[in-house]
């Protein structure tokens, strides 16, 4: 009887490329926001304009803690059976889209027709500008069978 | 021909009780922790000792950066078709264990019995002291069809 050799996971880190291309095969992702001294994590679904996230926001916490600031969106795709995947995370800066934004900009931005998936959410939009972004991947490794 | 009347989509607060519940449902979270002025998010797998969250890390910015410091795990399982879901976060202290803890927390800590997924990734153990937790549930709404 023969027996393959194991092999372990591999992780390997992503081009920015690599992490631009990711985010447009996904809708939902996870904003982080400095708020009330923690690094705080929703879920809530995005859309691109080119290389610009988009999201929409309800006022509250959330949004009067994002304006301006340093945000995070996290998102990733794991397998949880083969504990493989990909996460990215782009660091960027957020603004909220008001009548003061260029037409361009806010047609560019209502033109990625992103509906809020929670309701009562989405009265705001919200625009993230990337300042970098990373990613890394893993790749499962094979019993020794 | 009678058409149902569609219904919106509903979101719902999540006990405490709940959400311990949900926490024990899932293998991978994400951890926040604040570090280069970012709210940082990284994916990893955790187990819990009862209500304590236990990950695995390795030594660099994310260890230095969320030992003894306030840090949030999030777990969520979200319907990507119905968008409908739930998520839960933990606002916590993260705490390395050392030689210097209860031989009980050491204990407890290593039945756990946690693999890290992440090559290389998994060196120290973390223990996230919950100190708050909140939860909330999207119910999908239906179509008039």
């Amino acid at each position: 009887m023969t027996s393959l050799e194991a092999q372990a996971p591999s992780m390997s880190v992503l081009s920015s490329e690599e992490c631009y291309t990711l985010l447009g095969t996904r809708h939902i992702g996870r904003l982080g926001v400095i708020a009330e001294h923690y690094p705080l994590i929703i879920p809530m679904n995005y859309a691109l304009d080119h290389r610009v996230l988009v999201v929409r926001s309800q006022p509250g916490v959330k949004l009067s803690n994002t304006d301006h600031a340093n945000v995070t969106f996290q998102v990733d795709d794991i397998d949880d059976t083969t504990q493989s995947g990909w996460t990215v995370l782009v660091r960027g800066l957020a603004e909220e889209v008001t009548p003061d934004h260029s037409d361009h900009i806010i047609e560019n931005t209502h033109h990625t027709n992103l509906t809020p998936w929670a309701p009562h959410s989405g009265s705001h939009w919200v625009r993230i500008i990337p300042q970098a972004i990373t990613g890394r991947r893993i790749t499962p490794g094979t019993d020794p069978h």
